[in-house]
């Protein structure tokens, strides 16, 4: 859920100079509209770690906003007052009128994960928790209101940085306490919890909005634009105000996201590949025949750029295990069968019984990729899969599932080469498609609803893997190491030793023997500019 | 929840013979244009306690409609296959295709309730379980399944009746084991949490349709025709099929309902009035200042028609309290503070806190009864409103609100001489308006509304009390008394004596004399008469 938000995402200071009076300009033009035809509400939640920059990203709002429409509520631990009534009831108490803006900090979700945290609660009393919460803000968005929830996140090392700086300010040491420290100690727990609410009150009607909290800039500029963003919209739709809204997603300012920060230009040569391979598609040999996998399914989701090479790693996969054990399904568009029943029906019908694998080469991510983006769905339909698709894993998860998922990433260049090369080879021209072309027109689009899965569907229990699969061999074995470690720990065995040890060593032996017969150097090179044909054929099958 | 279904419904074999024809024909026809336009499939649970007839209402639609599109779908325990997999997944496999129907008997929800039964599941872990039902419903709605959650109830006696004719018959006898016989054993269990169930999954887009499984005949002809009309409404509906479309609720087939099967002739003498109100208006007195009444708060919801003596009763309760503890709210239009909120807003703003009563003239329940009949909200806004009024229920509740609710009704004619009576009074014309009259034209609507909104939200923990009002003595005895019950009850009480025990003895008594004095006889009846100017003031006021 927090990848996106342990990016570094930054803005600098001209940018944001730039920026900010145009901002601030919008957002009070914005709020002027909402209180002259004052038909809705909105509802902004300030919530996340400790240090993250709540407190200066309300203030900031003060500063751009019109305060005299526009109230705080912070909640700490009820009063007495409080304590007597029921637990929403200061909440109702604090609901913005319509025409006006409300901001919570510390808002209904502080309580239950506190208590989460702490363990004074079970999980199944959150969920519980979760439920009421996510009825509640049903009704408010019903109701009319626009609710916004944002979570400030900070990875842990960022958050020990900032409690450290806000403790060395003598004008700001007052906020650091022994308990802020003491709950840097539980980070872990609060992530797992934050984690598993983002993805329980993940709502089609009331999304999460993760915001990196690290750069101060950044951050006020990215709520502010969300704000913005969503007032605007909700202030032009002139629909039924009853129909949930999806406010958009968090639009990332700084052009920084979880694809555009791999390095594609991670590569294995191919000894180490080589002996890498081996070693990983022995360990996975070995783990499908472990008595403790008879417990477990696993179910193999790959979804990647086109002609990223799903179908070689698959491949790779398959040569480990007996034909008996595994099916791959090759997932195109629905059979008539398959188009008079829900749209998870087709995923459903092949799921393994225990003891099983099923590899999808393409998956019920479809919904959210390319029937998003082609508009083969209406906007509700893919805006509520993510949470359908959520609570599909999360089922195929408690019966013993293992989950993983991979999306294998290309660069745009790498796509136009092979693309060009299937296109010349006899063998490999029925692999590219009118299709293919037309889908690298939309490849912004593409790279959005990419964006926004890994977002809203990496969860605790089914994490996505992105996989550098620019060069073949990096990512065959990335895949299938992720795999063999998975599993290793779902079915709580000790990890095989790493066989890039193996590897480096072969490497090492390799580079000797180079040493001494220097002679054959010219090939060598050759080799390393792709001009060996073994090799070549190798990577590409 | 269950009230209006243990009345007695009854069809007689010659209305059901002249009903079924032409039920069959209409049901054939609908399953025919289902199957040409095939747009969305049709999903029918068929649940409830055991020997309710649902096998027989099962036979009897396979009689009713074309076999060829219709399955059945029985699940008991799961098989070996089905257990290594999800347990969701031999529901998946089951579903209906589009222009298809699909009848699941013990759907879903048998293993949750059972497990639940018997203790195996906590509370909470059992409404996690019903959330993830909404979740999969929903989802089902939003592909554009059209679902039929049916519950055939028993009372308890007619299920012990049902269960000795079923092994009395040698045909029948091998379907009531040792089990069966234990089931009734847990019958008030079974009943609490089928209650808790109804009122958590009792959503807009599939609400649950409670019938009375008694009469065989009554039970098969509101199942079909239930069928039949939110099939028909379905596939008329030209809307976007996404969107959630609330089935209709149960017609009532033989015209019984909660309100009409009230004895509105009871009555109690001034003289028992006397007694017992004082007696009640001591007791609640007492515990009103009960220690442990400091640690709950009282709420109390008057509903009625008009002119049904809300006021009246309110006036009684209220002198039993002290003026610092209680507050009377009348509900009236909402205020334009009140329209810029949420509906719940100014009933929210109202709760009391611990060791407090606030009593409400007019309610929440306006949305579903004068805003529904008069078109104030829309229909998606009605229909959402029970669920949220449950959850409010709840959470009152929850924080250790007790709240009690009560509908006073009066018959047509009774309402008619009251409101003549008011035209007349100087000092009460006030009391009755043009909307009081037209509001009487609309009589058979608010019918309706009344029995839905009784039917949908009288929880366990909730439930309505149905006041016949028709003798003001005899509605004001029965609020307070069971106020002061429920209290006791609530508190761990003792409860108090009887009071009708003091007031018959007081009756004899007065008898006795009477009998004594035969001169006194003629004033006497003119008092049953209400020809007595003291008691006419006494009961109108």
């Amino acid at each position: 859920m927090f990848e996106s938000a342990e990016l570094g995402h930054k803005i600098d200071k001209e940018t944001f100079r730039a920026e900010e009076p145009k901002l601030r300009a919008a957002l009070l033009e914005a709020q002027f509209h909402l209180r002259e035809n004052g038909t809705f509400p909105v509802i902004i939640l300030i919530s996340g770690v400790d240090g993250s920059g709540k407190g200066e990203t309300i203030n900031t709002l003060y500063e751009w906003m019109d305060p005299r429409y526009l109230t705080t509520h912070a909640f700490s631990a009820p009063t007495a007052e409080e304590r007597a009534r029921p637990s929403m009831w200061r909440y109702w108490r604090a609901l913005p009128p319509k025409g006006k803006v409300g901001i919570f900090s510390g808002s209904w979700y502080s309580q239950p994960i506190a208590e989460r945290v702490d363990n004074d609660i079970s999980r199944s009393e959150f969920d519980q928790r979760m439920d009421q919460l996510n009825r509640f803000e049903e009704m408010l968005v019903n109701e009319g209101a626009l609710v916004l929830k944002f979570w400030i996140h900070l990875s842990k090392d960022a958050q020990r940085e900032r409690l450290k700086a806000i403790e060395a300010n003598p004008l700001t040491r007052w906020r650091v306490t022994k308990e802020t420290w003491d709950r840097l100690k539980t980070y872990d727990k609060l992530q797992e919890v934050a984690g598993h609410l983002m993805r329980t009150t993940n709502t089609p009607w009331a999304p999460w909005i993760i915001v990196e909290g690290t750069n101060d800039r950044y951050r006020s500029l990215t709520v502010g634009k969300t704000i913005l963003d969503s007032l605007q919209r909700r202030l032009a739709d002139k629909r039924d105000q009853n129909s949930p809204v999806a406010p958009p997603f968090s639009p990332r300012i700084d052009r920084l996201d979880v694809l555009r920060a791999l390095d594609l230009t991670q590569s294995l040569p191919e000894k180490a590949y080589d002996v890498e391979l081996a070693a990983w598609q022995g360990r996975l040999s070995e783990l499908m025949r472990h008595p403790e996998f008879t417990k477990r399914a696993l179910i193999l989701a790959f979804e990647g750029s086109d002609a990223a090479g799903k179908g070689g790693a698959i491949r790779r996969i398959a040569e480990a295990m007996d034909a008996r054990q595994y099916q791959i399904i090759p997932v195109a568009a629905p059979t008539q069968e398959e188009r008079a029943q829900p749209y998870l029906w087709r995923f459903w019908r092949h799921m393994p019984r225990l003891g099983r694998v099923v590899i999808f080469d393409r998956t019920w991510y479809g919904r959210v990729l390319v029937e998003r983006v082609e508009g083969f769905c209406s906007d509700a339909d893919w805006l509520r899969a993510y949470s359908e698709i959520n609570d599909f894993e999360h089922d195929l998860r408690n019966a013993g599932g293992i989950v993983i998922k991979f999306w294998l990433q290309i660069s745009d260049e790498e796509q136009l080469k092979r693309f060009e090369a299937r296109a010349q080879t006899e063998h490999k021209r029925f692999k590219i498609t009118e299709e293919d072309w037309r889908n690298r027109e939309k490849a912004e689009q593409y790279h959005e609803a990419v964006c926004d899965m890994i977002d809203r569907t990496s969860s605790g229990t089914a994490p996505w893997t992105i996989v550098e699969a620019n060069d073949k061999y990096f990512a065959r074995v990335k895949v299938l190491r992720t795999i063999c470690e998975r599993l290793e720990k779902e079915l709580k065995l000790e990890p095989m030793k790493d066989p890039r040890l193996l590897s480096a060593k072969a490497a090492k032996a390799e580079a000797e023997k180079d040493a001494k017969t220097e002679e054959k150097a010219e090939t060598k090179a050759e080799e390393k500019n792709g001009g060996k044909e073994k090799d070549k054929n190798k990577r590409s099958d």
